[in-house]
């Protein structure tokens, strides 16, 4: 994301283009959200009708939360009053990968963020701002976009799942985020897929990302390889300098059977998984989104296999032949468990930060 | 539970001559809770405070649903007049084993009342009583009762797994149970714990209630015995006209070695089911009720070992040394995953029918 970022820290020109033309027409109310890297900070403005007004990028060249937060606060400030008009700004959501303590404001865990377990991020932030802000994971601000304006819009509860480097899970009931507990509801790659599977950072063995992460694909592949029996595995991985996920869908849908045989152990562990949350949660929609969701065409015939075989709820409720290729159906005929693709991308996060206060 | 009724149609002699006692002293508003079995109805009287006023049972000799409404009818009109003096009925809850169209007020498919099935339920109950009632299947209305009166009555958010032929499973959320989009919510126990394993009913393989159930414990029981390596258990079959989960477990606690490796089976599959549901939804207490569950001594030790191995929700949020006994710790300290053992026995689906009426 550095490149997207010119040095006079506006950015996105683009959008910013367009959020001008907008504003000449009409001053709406608005929310900011806040998107919180390990290395760089997006920041939007959004209007309550769900439109992105402004989009910026700011590089925090992974420094500590006290600037970053100075950094946070100054482009929140300055958006704030682009857009404060004849519209206010009606708050502001920020999304953190991590496990957030709600009650404390506090980030507990982070693997992203070293350094910020523990600090009063919600505290310092409303202090600078003088003004109530609501933090929450990155992930389920991602499923809460796509309830509001992507793939979940026309449905009140889903489940999402998002495919990185690990899993991320989020359950939305009634348009708002389910937490559980302790903000932990929605651990849906921790589901033991393989009980006596490849042992996991979590303690556990044969957690569903264990088998359907781009972390997943890479093990996988590097396994293949040195068992000797994947020659263009092998190959790709000597060539190229960012050997991973991508390169390996790429041999996959061009033939390679290695290649292939890794997206059916991917696939039939994310089938496993979401029978298994269907089972449990019996929602109108779970929409798969992150980075290697754009390998579905190689994972989704087995994972819809299984899902259809071991997820009576779903056979239950599902037409045979419902559409496999993640749209989603223009109208709902009757009470159907769709499955479908995010449509927000990146920016769902931003949108599901948009919302946050509006709930 | 023939044996229970006289042919005078009142039976439970004793819970009435206790409600008598009540009745002398205050009238309370109540509410009328009715368990149709495939042989048998329990109706009882429960005070808004959650206190049994009266219970009887009527002996249904499997008679078609027109035949058994009207006895149920019958029985409700009873209890309502007995019981309406400065108190007033405030509505009746009915559980039913089986799927349940809540929207039409119908049984899809119940494997202990045929016969019953697309039967216009609530609408011929509400004809004869003039009054609104209300479906729901048992094992929700069990989980209900234990959230009002029983061992999850300190919490508002609960899951609860009843053991039984099978595995039942419900959700409360909020003091509400939780249908998802068909009422079907909340069933664990086809949630995948051996990927490749014993072939179940509902099309998939190695569903948690193919391991944690009496059928499950029989199952294995009779493949041990096949194998030639339990004579205890052959023993136990042979003599024993009644053979089943009981002896098995008598057998387990008297040291038995192949009657206790069945129930680290059951453990095992148990602990795996757990802990996806306390990952999925990071509930503050998950109850253990049905007939089963009073192999508790039996299968819990391995239960416990593979969810804290297995989900970090619940190793992160329960201490060491809580209680594996099955307790409900006297005062919650934190945020802490209990998982408790049902306190109302066969009664807890009459307490929350009783409780379906008034939220």
């Amino acid at each position: 994301m550095e490149g997207d970022r010119p040095a006079n820290g506006k950015g996105f020109q683009s959008s910013i283009n367009n959020a001008f033309l907008l504003l000449s027409s009409v001053m709406p109310d608005f929310a900011i959200a806040v998107d919180l890297g390990g290395t760089n900070l997006r920041i939007a403005a959004v209007s309550t009708e769900g439109r992105m007004l402004e989009k910026i990028g700011v590089n925090t060249n992974a420094s500590g939360p006290d600037h970053v937060i100075d950094e946070m606060c100054d482009a929140i400030q300055r958006l704030s009053s682009r857009h404060h008009g004849s519209g206010s700004r009606i708050g502001a959501g920020i999304g953190i990968p991590g496990i957030i303590d709600l009650d404390a404001g506090v980030v507990r865990t982070s693997a992203n963020l070293p350094g910020w377990e523990d600090f009063p991020v919600r505290a310092e932030i409303e202090r600078r701002l003088g003004a109530r802000i609501y933090l929450e994971n990155d992930a389920k601000l991602a499923a809460l976009g796509e309830q509001w304006l992507g793939a979940a819009r026309l449905v009140d509860n889903m489940g999402m799942i998002t495919l990185g480097t690990g899993i991320g899970g989020a359950i939305v009931l009634n348009g708002k985020i389910f937490h559980g507990m302790n903000g932990m509801a929605g651990e849906f790659g921790h589901i033991t897929v393989e009980p006596e599977g490849v042992p996991c950072g979590c303690g556990n063995r044969g957690c569903a990302e264990r088998y359907a992460s781009a972390t997943a694909v890479l093990r996988m592949a590097r396994e293949a390889i040195a068992a000797g029996n994947a020659p263009e595995l092998a190959q790709a991985a000597n060539a190229e300098a960012e050997f991973g996920a991508k390169s390996i869908y790429q041999l996959a849908i061009e033939g390679d059977k290695p290649a292939q045989q890794i997206f059916e152990h991917f696939g039939r562990a994310l089938g496993i998984m979401l029978a298994d949350i269907v089972n449990v949660l019996n929602l109108e929609m779970f929409v798969i989104g992150g980075g290697v969701s754009s390998a579905w065409d190689a994972f989704a015939p087995r994972m819809f296999q299984e899902l259809r075989a071991r997820s009576t709820i779903y056979a239950a409720t599902t037409p045979q032949d419902a559409p496999t290729d993640g749209s989603v159906p223009a109208r709902r005929t009757g009470k159907q468990t769709v499955i479908a693709r995010a449509q927000l991308g990146s920016d769902a996060g931003l949108y599901g930060g948009a919302r946050l206060p509006q709930l």
